[in-house]
């Protein structure tokens, strides 16, 4: 099946799932402790019967039961030299059970390690481990992949990429969220649907935990941002013992009650997860029956994430501030310790200014005497965990680029791809494997064009090339590429013409980097902080700056009132009303009207 | 003479002023210290002689010998009862001497009295002079006035009124400067120009002073606002005595090596004033017969004066500080004061808002219990002399508005005409009348719109209603409106809306009042900064505000530099560099170029 034909589905109708497997399998005598796929395969009848069933009850896709046929699972049986093998023969007897009629879905799960940043386990180690499952499930014929029950967004991603750079067949991401709706590594719903989308998922969703009813708010919180299909997958309940036997809460017919719910937040597959028996999965066909399925989003969602948090950039959300300080320019202590391969004074400049208000970090260990693609994969790791600020990720080596933007847990910033045909051709498919935003530095091979009319020439170049690959102006993130007024009398007023176009015209957002206007005057703080608010009033989103600047924040709050992204001026009040703490107030993620009317 | 066949012969060619009128009386016999006037008029054949001989060396306008055939001036001689025999019958000597193929010009000239503010005499006493003077001329059947050899531009002010409230012939009014380019009270020629064309002078220049080398000059400068033609009437040269006798030094020839400068510089009258004979002026027209006319500025000029200085506003501009601190809402003491008719109150905030920056003073005396057109123009002489600041005249009687801009040494800023249809039929003629800039006030009879789109209607409205009395849009600075943030959410962005319509639609200046906008919300310097940034990137070109607010002047500075209005950052450098001392910097006069490319 490929993604196209598979689209087109999902665009005509709801997808029906199926129901649990592991739980059926109990009822046909799969005891405790054993390994599930082993059994399986040792009683082929049981699984058979089970997917059998769900086709009858009205079952697109089967899940094969290749849930833990991963290398690390099967290992704790003494089965790691057989992951060929089993994962080849579960799928095949998913066709066996269910023909070429529906669809059979690869299934891949939690590993049972934790990985880097989360563990100690290297992320290219579990890349491996996914790749050689996907490998398997591919020779055993599956229609498409289903990475589910997911509990951190590392692993997610790992597996995601796995997929993706096996094969091109259609990929579904489910994500299991606890009652704090955070995955147990800490992603919320929003957060984990950004990450996942830009990386390549085509379907998220979420499946296992308490029910249905505790969806119903991640779902919807999804679906306000997602670009491609939504799944859910929920348990019929919670388990409880009753007579020495486990059952789950809820009946077919109150669980099927959630169904009209599910659908008109518009939920595009629905099956059910631990608890859930053919019974189930009829009821929802029933119910899905007529419903129409609700689109996903056309646009892309300009949104940064880190596995924590996600900030937005918009007409309506609050001026970005992008911390500068992570830079060893100019700083011999970091500098040193960089050589010396230590994080002590990179992460006091995180944090520091995360506190003061920076909403994202900006990442550049750029300098002589240094392996940077080490040291920088080094800080990312370290900052991941450290900080929830998204990270921009600051490098004029592609390489490195590439390799931060692999193992970091998020959705982030690419800084920067100009309009050089070398940087375009390199950068550009980086950014997009990976699924970053990305700034766009309006200068080509020729020269910095000093007026702001040769600068929207480069930058329409580079989005004309995007839009090639799959981005929208929402991924762009425009810089006006500030130089010194007092060098050049009209470069303020060309940066402003250039953020006005990329507001109005381009629709990208746009990105200053505060402090080179100033260079050469005195009393700068004053030139930069009138120009950020000029630069405001013309639709400027974020920029990079040091969050500790005198007047920077003060003026930046004021500025978000005044141009409409500070709704009630709430966090304006919160922040000289109560405390100078904004960090929480500043990048909430928007209401979900918003996020609906702003695409 | 109407004045549209007058301009039709000035844009045809160059016109040929007479000669002197003294000095050659002087040598026709006239002893010193008698009444010139009387002495003509009992040796009719002196002038006969002396006009007949410019008229056939070239003079196009012989200006009738009523130079001091005003009461103030006859009354020296005892004559003050004589006025209108004596001037109707100079004139008819004019018109014997020169028939009507040429014009004669009634000439008024200082009455040697001083009047309010600069003297004792009230402005209305010297008003009524004038027209008593300027009805017998008309008697006598003068073609045109002339205003000459000025040295108070509030007597030229005088005197332009009593023409223009007697009759519609054309009027020209001649300014004479010292070495320091100042007339005697102070004002130099671009203020000068500018007061006085707004004031309705049909022609505006300059005569006598030391000869035609120092007036290129002030030529120039005159030419760099000239909305009309201009005039030129030099000495020639200074005044020597040689074997007793008064002799002025600059030959015919040499001072006609000065006609190319004149005609370059486009000057569109030229004669000559003291020591001058029939062969300059033959020279003159020899000179300028295949001259092309250099015509004047087709747009208005968008600048308010004192009598002492002009405050330019424009896209080149600096942004204007209007000092609101004139005003007694919510100021006890100055509520005393204005009821006990004290003005050190107002004397203070005057020159503490000068020296903080503020470019412009506004003048609202409005409160109960107090005679507010009296006090406005007591207040008004006192900031005349006072302070260099022009004045923005707020209030709202129609009444006290006339008042204050009749006696206004000036050209005045007028707070303000909305929409309102009584508002626009009353303010609008007599801010027309005076030559006043005007506030537009975006509000009419219904409402006050809560929409940018709803605003520019009125605005619309108004500037059209201004056109259709000679107003052009420089003359009409819109008011961007500021309502409250914190009451309404969208307050901000819609008065951002406005300035951007006028800057970019409209094409007239626009100002708007800080403070409102933060109004409920703490620490309010912060949205009142910001806004006035924001503001300044949608081409905003003044602020009532307070000078002495914290941080407020800063930013204006650095916003200067930023879009372009402060070249090389000669003001910013010159308030941070050295002192805070900014009222030198900030109200410099455009450099010509600047001027012209303006308009
Ligand atoms: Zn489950
Ligand atoms: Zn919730
Ligand atoms: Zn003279």
């Amino acid at each position: 099946m490929n993604k196209t034909t598979f689209y087109e589905l999902l665009r005509e109708r709801i997808l029906i799932l199926d129901g649990a497997t592991g739980t059926q399998l109990q009822k046909k005598g799969m005891p405790q402790g054993v390994c599930p796929e082993k059994w399986i395969l040792e009683n082929p009848h049981a699984i058979l019967e089970i997917q059998g069933s769900y086709k009858e009850a009205g079952s697109d896709i089967v899940y094969a039961p290749t849930f833990g046929a991963n290398r690390w699972k099967l290992k704790t049986f003494g089965l790691e030299d057989q992951v060929r093998e089993i994962n080849m023969s579960l799928v095949q007897l998913s066709r066996e059970a269910v023909g070429r009629d529906i669809l059979v879905a690869g299934d891949l799960s939690p590993t049972g390690e934790f990985i880097k940043p989360f563990g100690e386990r290297a992320f290219e180690e579990a890349v491996e481990v996914y790749k050689e499952q996907v490998e398997a499930l591919l020779e055993g014929g599956v229609d498409l992949f289903v990475i589910e029950t997911m509990i951190d967004i590392q692993e997610a991603r790992a597996a995601l990429l796995a997929v993706k750079e096996t094969t091109d067949l259609p990929v579904m991401v489910s994500l299991t969220f606890g009652e704090d709706e955070k995955t147990l590594t800490g992603t919320d719903p929003i957060t984990a649907a950004i990450t996942l989308q830009s990386l390549g998922a085509d379907v998220i969703g979420c499946n296992c935990s308490t029910g249905p009813k505790d969806m119903i708010h991640i779902l919807k919180e999804m679906k306000g941002v997602a670009t491609v299909p939504i799944l859910v997958k929920p348990n019929a309940g919670l388990p409880v013992v009753k007579d020495g036997e486990l059952f789950y809460d809820l009946g077919p017919e109150e669980f099927a009650s959630f169904i009209d719910e599910f659908t008109n937040i518009g939920v595009n597959l629905i099956g059910g997860c631990c608890g859930t028996t053919p019974e189930y999965i009829r009821l929802i066909k029933e119910r899905t029956e007529s419903a129409v399925p609700k689109m996903w989003l056309k646009s892309k969602i300009s949104a940064l994430t880190s596995a924590r948090k996600t900030v937005f950039m918009g007409e309506n959300m609050p001026l970005v501030i992008v911390g500068e300080r992570i830079n060893p320019t100019g700083k011999k202590k970091l500098q040193q310790e960089l050589l010396d391969g230590k994080l002590s004074e990179v992460r006091r400049l995180a944090l520091e200014q995360q506190q003061k208000g920076a909403s994202i970090l900006d990442v550049n260990v750029g300098m002589p005497g240094i392996d940077e693609k080490k040291v920088m994969v080094n800080v990312v790791e370290n900052l991941s965990t450290l900080s929830e600020l998204p990270l921009c990720i600051d490098s004029s080596s592609p390489e490195v680029i590439e390799a931060a933007l692999r193992i970091y847990p998020g959705r982030a910033l690419l800084n920067s791809i100009s309009g050089e045909e070398k940087k375009l051709e390199k950068l550009l498919p980086i950014a997009a494997k990976y699924g970053a935003m990305f700034i766009a530095l309006p200068l080509d091979d020729q020269e910095i064009p000093a007026t702001a009319e040769g600068r929207i020439k480069v930058l329409d170049r580079i989005l004309e090339e995007a839009k090639k690959i799959g981005y929208g102006p929402q991924d762009m993130v425009v810089d006006g590429l500030v130089m010194t007024v007092s060098a050049d009398q009209k470069a303020s007023l060309t940066t402003l013409g250039v953020i006005e176009y990329a507001t109005k015209h381009l629709k990208t957002s746009s990105i200053i980097g505060l402090s080179n206007i100033s260079f050469g005057l005195p009393e700068r703080k004053w030139l930069n902080s009138a120009f950020l608010m000029m630069a405001m009033a013309k639709g400027l989103n974020m920029a990079i700056a040091n969050p500790s600047s005198e007047n920077l924040m003060e003026l930046k709050m004021a500025g978000d009132v005044l141009i409409g992204r500070d709704e009630n001026s709430k966090n304006y009040i919160a922040y000289f009303g109560q405390s100078k703490t904004i960090s929480k107030s500043i990048d909430e993620k928007p209401k979900e009207e918003n996020t609906r009317t702003k695409i």
